[in-house]
């Protein structure tokens, strides 16, 4: 636990929650009546409210993705590198907005809320969400807050693909696009990855059909399962090398089943605790979500045509090692957007940590994502801030 | 089924057992009293025995590589693209023995064995087998064939490393060593993928901790979700890609949990196959004797000094693609050879079909591997195949 709360941290934040009581209809034609999302904010928004960033999280995110929420907080929010006061989304310059989307299990409405209408939670019954969904929720936010129009959106992996959503179907109201190691659609292997994280969750006798919560229990083997398969997509073969290599726990082999390599024993550990913390039906939403999300389905599998639709300038960004959303995945937006002649800045960094790279703070990494950050014009900033954009 | 068999094919082929009465200590240092290999041959023994070749099969394989067992068997053996006559290995030249290793569960001795001390089957009571310990069963089975020397040991995958171990252990007995898509050890990737396949099975409430057999049941799911995940390492992204790429089973999204993707429903299907064949107990040895084999550990892990061992000939191939054992894999194993001055040819064959390409007539790789196997003198060959070796 933190003695001090760092001096470039946001410091101790509190999550709010935002009821809507309008019926969404969703993608997949059902209607939710009404929903709550839960956000945090960080930096304040400015007299002409226009240095507003919303950040979107990935498969296994949520809203509080910087400070702590108490002094007895072992580890900050999850992208707390990024953010804070002189790091790469500075929130001295900018007023952050980081949510739960739609369907999670950290406040905002997803499969374990009591469904209204049954007083049970809502498992297999909670409506499919796609990313599509999500953007439209996260302009309700906006709405809510009173933003017009976001400086940025900004966000790694899953959360890179809501950032090309909302370039899509918001063009109005995003003057900067920030997509980290991201992709304009799943690729087979990578449908193929998340089904087995899938029918790992559904094939647990625990499951239930989904309706676990009712047996007091859950799918922890089906979960820990996911989450070592998709842990193992999240790091590059190189990272694992270094970091673990074939070192033995014990120096010698066992010739049994229980842990004998470091890899197993940090594979385990990843996934005991990701099945404490997580629920079962949220991840298959949001492996699903995944799956769908194909924007170009819209303009005839045509990704330029697609891309057409943007208005504001985009950063790219994709890591060398990055196996799960390669940087050949990035490259295919940045082709799009350069042959609508669109404003994009791509960066593939070299960096040996794998998809996860999106979460650290890797120098060359942080330092064009700074560098861009830096580069937006809001109404607040320093007048040498209006130059680089 | 095949209403005739081709007219390259060994056509019909009966599988014998051979008991070794003898106790085995094995490296794990546990002695097994007595067991049974189960192996097919193809092609004849020469007057001079020096015209045999020996297979060594992969995580899943076993004894039947070509032929039909009836003429009702819709498929032949595992490896009949390569081995017949005048195919790749020419069984009108060689003598071919394939056998199922032991901890087998296609007839040797393993775990759903009966244990005579017992009258039980073995379950996890079989002790852990290596690839060492493989080899050295493999050279009881040529004693009593009364092989001296192999023409070629010949193996993909695992079994390439049980070829390695040959040329290392046995180094008098062995002329020629085929390494196709292997690795002279596994990488921290590598395990990470056995783990979840063991941790699959392991934790699926079926496996009864390995006595499964007692409870007239099996570990079903684990063993779906363990081949699942194996087999996405099998194919390269880009024959996923063409083999399915995002194309959906019914044209359109069905917002639910059921089959959408193509890939999706290969891989539950490639699972459930291979789950309704495949012992659980066996799948669990085969990754450990994986995980275990890094030759190099008893030579300081110096593989230059471990291949020094070595006084055969080498072909190694490796294909673009293969992200399992991918070509740095290979080059490795020659590096290694090279340095001590052995005699390897290797191959680099540029093929999408990822780590299964050993197991396909891909005219590349086939040309290649028969015209080496071609080379290899042999009493019983033509004058004119002595050269080229």
């Amino acid at each position: 636990m933190p003695a001090v709360i760092p001096a470039d941290s946001v410091g101790i934040v509190a999550p709010q929650t935002v009821h809507f009581a309008e019926p969404l209809t969703l993608e997949c034609t059902r209607t939710l009546p009404s929903f709550d999302i839960v956000y945090e904010t960080y930096g304040e928004l400015n007299a002409l409210r226009d240095n507003a960033v919303l950040i979107c999280h990935a498969l296994s995110g949520h809203h509080h993705a910087a400070g702590y929420h108490s002094m007895s907080d072992s580890k900050p929010g999850w992208w707390d590198e990024c953010i804070g006061p002189g790091k790469v989304i500075d929130t001295r310059k900018f007023f952050v907005v980081s949510l739960n989307n739609l369907g999670g299990c950290n406040g905002s409405t997803g499969p374990s809320s009591l469904n209204p209408e049954t007083g049970q939670n809502y498992g297999p019954d909670f409506p499919m969400v796609t990313v599509k969904d999500w953007v439209s929720v996260q302009a309700l936010l906006a709405d809510h807050l009173l933003i017009e129009q976001w400086a940025a959106v900004v966000g790694g992996s899953l959360g890179g693909m809501q950032v090309l959503q909302w370039a899509i179907d918001y063009p109005a109201r995003i003057r900067h696009a920030v997509v980290i190691a991201s992709a304009p659609k799943l690729s087979a292997q990578n449908i193929a990855f998340n089904e087995v994280a899938r029918q790992s969750i559904i094939s647990d006798p625990d499951f239930h059909g989904g309706r676990y919560y009712q047996y007091d229990t859950y799918p922890k083997r089906g979960l820990i399962l996911a989450r070592m398969v998709g842990h193992i997509t999240y790091l590059s073969e190189e990272a694992m090398k270094q970091k673990f290599g074939r070192d033995l726990r014990s120096g010698q082999f066992m010739y049994g089943f229980d842990v004998e390599f470091q890899v197993e024993s940090y594979l385990r550990h990843q996934g005991e605790t990701f099945s404490r913390n997580f629920d079962a039906n949220t991840y298959l939403l949001m492996t699903k979500a995944l799956d769908y999300f194909d924007p170009a389905r819209e303009y005839e599998n045509d990704l330029a045509r697609t891309m057409a639709q943007a208005q504001c300038r985009f950063l790219v960004i994709s890591f060398t090692t990055d196996w799960r959303f390669p940087p050949e995945r990035s490259r295919e937006i940045v082709d799009a957007l350069m042959q609508e002649g669109k404003d994009v800045v791509f960066a593939d960094v070299d960096a040996p940590q794998g998809h996860d790279s999106f979460l650290m703070a890797i120098p060359r990494y942080t330092d064009i994502f700074g560098a861009y950050m830096q580069g937006i014009p809001t109404a607040g900033a320093l007048a040498g801030d209006h130059d680089a954009s």
